[in-house]
């Protein structure tokens, strides 16, 4: 029995995205490329890129792209704000610092959204900041982060902005004509409901055009890996076939979806479920709901001593809806996606579950201490 | 209608490798983290490493495999000699240089195998040299590299073997107990014929315990990766989870066919039929016999005016036969692969094709210039 995740990533994906996998794919065959092209074009109108930038697809997960675009987007003599609250925040400098890139963090804690007003005055107060890079959903705690206006700040003080969308993109709305980047990278595994494997970068042409010689990695070199696909419609290194036309069937059910719009609506529904339900149970969130991103839902644990979060979990996936540990330093908590494959039924499913577990274990307060 | 794939990769695998991709898997879920290790241990043994060597999965093509292995078992102060004798190994050049890694390469014409004794002298010559890199199977014309005797004089020497064994590993043998490596890449889509989309190193394991901060990416860092691993049997990044379990899959099939040498004993098959049918049809082969793997042909292209090679490879994919461009510099070429699930019938069949098309075409003299 295959149970539902409601986690962050991998999760669940239609059958139908699933059987695009039963067929190999020659990757330098014409119907291949075709495909490949459709689904790059797809990817640059979906973040309204149109006639501004382009799309380059690269093999790994999420944090390639995200340290992909650091490396080939930020040159060696320039410097890079990090605003940071949380993991993949954090895991940003940690990639500055691999790839000796000049950097400073503007943290805040990871309940809190980072503040555009501390973001002009970091870059009021130092003149060698040339990109400003933040994680438009935070996971780590399910944060939304003021993408729109963090950009105007960013754009108004002459700086480049690079934007690690990869829980957000294809169900928060962004437009690359209203909210100015010069790179955004994201997955296909995420709202998406693609398969992990891949990754791609919505980069303006013209940011990426002077890109060149800035990576320190042939592999995850945007610059090399866009010039190639340009010459040939060819990924320069092996694709991962299988995936990426499990992401080309995927955004055709993500366009029948009603596309952004209709995709975000079924993940604010289940999100609200999720928020309301555990709340009548007594469980309390970590966010408030104006800071809730319809992504992933963070709860705190409960301080009743009957319950036991390994045994919850466990139980749940017996159940057969699968969780997710919490990732917080500022409160002990554990998670639950909103995102993926599902809908009414399996959030409405998860709550009966948790009810259930809960009334077996003996938990009667949900809150936390 | 699906081709077959006579090309070094992405190859043709069997339904059942593509349908263990028909299921979600939770990345830190139980079940996963024990199929994981359960590949992990396989791979480990198939290279003789048992007790001695560990194996690292990552994400990506071979190249991110070649890349992450050169970069983390290069140290910064270490200098690594490079056997090229075709495109595979001129990459390794390439990334030394994006890693500003000291080295020096030792080149051969595509068609000819690495000189052991060149080995030697080069070794000899230069004492700062730390690390050799050769690649095992060169597909680039398909040839043989002579990689147990280049071991020995690595070993004698004092030196560090790093082996690019991509297209090889999994059909020809290799023994880690008689061959001495610090480290073996990999693929899964090659001759373990799994699909694209991650690969592994098999390392030594007292020499990546000491490859701490040598790798100057954070996607690509092998001890990173393995440190992780082995501390929570988890990938660091989200994984591809459906690649894995066809990987699993795959090397399922692997042992009910022999292990390496049932794999190696059909692919030797499929490659005799194809070099001999096409002698017989007048093609001269890149090769002489003793230097030809089983895993690719390379086949010089016939002078008569009326073959013309995109038209011929257009009219194999419509007979479905997708084979592959050539890309040599010593001599005009294309080239057959013989690798993946395809057996005696494939064979007969592309040969059978190919017979029909020269017909079609006029084409009656099949030599080169």
């Amino acid at each position: 029995m295959e149970p539902y995740l409601l986690t962050p990533g991998p999760l669940t994906t239609s059958l139908t995205t699933k059987q695009a996998m039963l067929r190999d794919w020659g990757s330098r065959d014409a119907e291949f490329i075709r495909l490949n092209a459709r689904v790059r074009e797809r990817l640059v109108e979906l973040a309204g890129g149109r006639g501004t930038h382009v799309c380059v697809p690269l093999q790994g997960s999420g944090t390639f792209l995200v340290e992909a675009m650091l490396a080939t987007m930020v040159p060696p003599g320039g410097k890079v704000l990090l605003l940071v609250n949380g993991a993949y925040g954090k895991r940003m400098i940690r990639m500055c610092e691999y790839h000796r890139r000049a950097h400073t963090a503007l943290e805040v804690p990871e309940d809190k959204p980072v503040d555009p007003v501390a973001v002009d005055a970091a870059l009021g107060a130092d003149p060698a900041i040339t990109h400003v890079a933040v994680v438009h959903c935070e996971t780590t705690s399910g944060v939304l982060n003021p993408v729109a206006t963090i950009a105007e700040v960013v754009a108004r003080r002459g700086r480049r902005l690079l934007l690690d969308s990869m829980s957000a993109f294809g169900a928060l709305p962004l437009d690359a004509a209203r909210v100015p980047f010069d790179a955004m990278v994201s997955s296909a595994n995420k709202c998406l409901e693609g398969v992990p494997g891949m990754g791609f970068a919505i980069i303006r042409r013209a940011a990426l055009e002077s890109a060149r010689g800035h990576c320190g990695s042939l592999s995850l070199d945007l610059h090399d890996q866009w010039v190639a696909m340009e010459k040939t419609g060819q990924w320069r290194f092996t694709p991962p076939t299988h995936v990426i036309a499990a992401l080309d069937q995927a955004l055709a059910e993500h366009a029948a979806e009603g596309g952004v719009e209709g995709r975000g609506a079924r993940y604010a529904r289940n999100c609200g479920i999720l928020v309301s339900g555990l709340r009548a149970l007594g469980f309390e969130t970590l966010l408030p709901d104006a800071l809730q991103a319809p992504i992933i839902v963070t709860v705190r644990m409960p301080a009743d001593p009957a319950f036991h979060f390994d045994a919850f979990y466990d139980r749940l996936a017996e159940r057969g809806y699968v969780i997710y540990p919490g990732k917080l330093t500022v409160a002990d908590s554990f998670r639950i996606g909103c995102i993926g494959r599902l809908g009414e039924a399996e959030m409405h499913g998860v709550l009966d579950a948790i009810r259930d577990i809960l009334k077996d274990m003996g938990v009667s307060r949900c809150g936390p201490a």
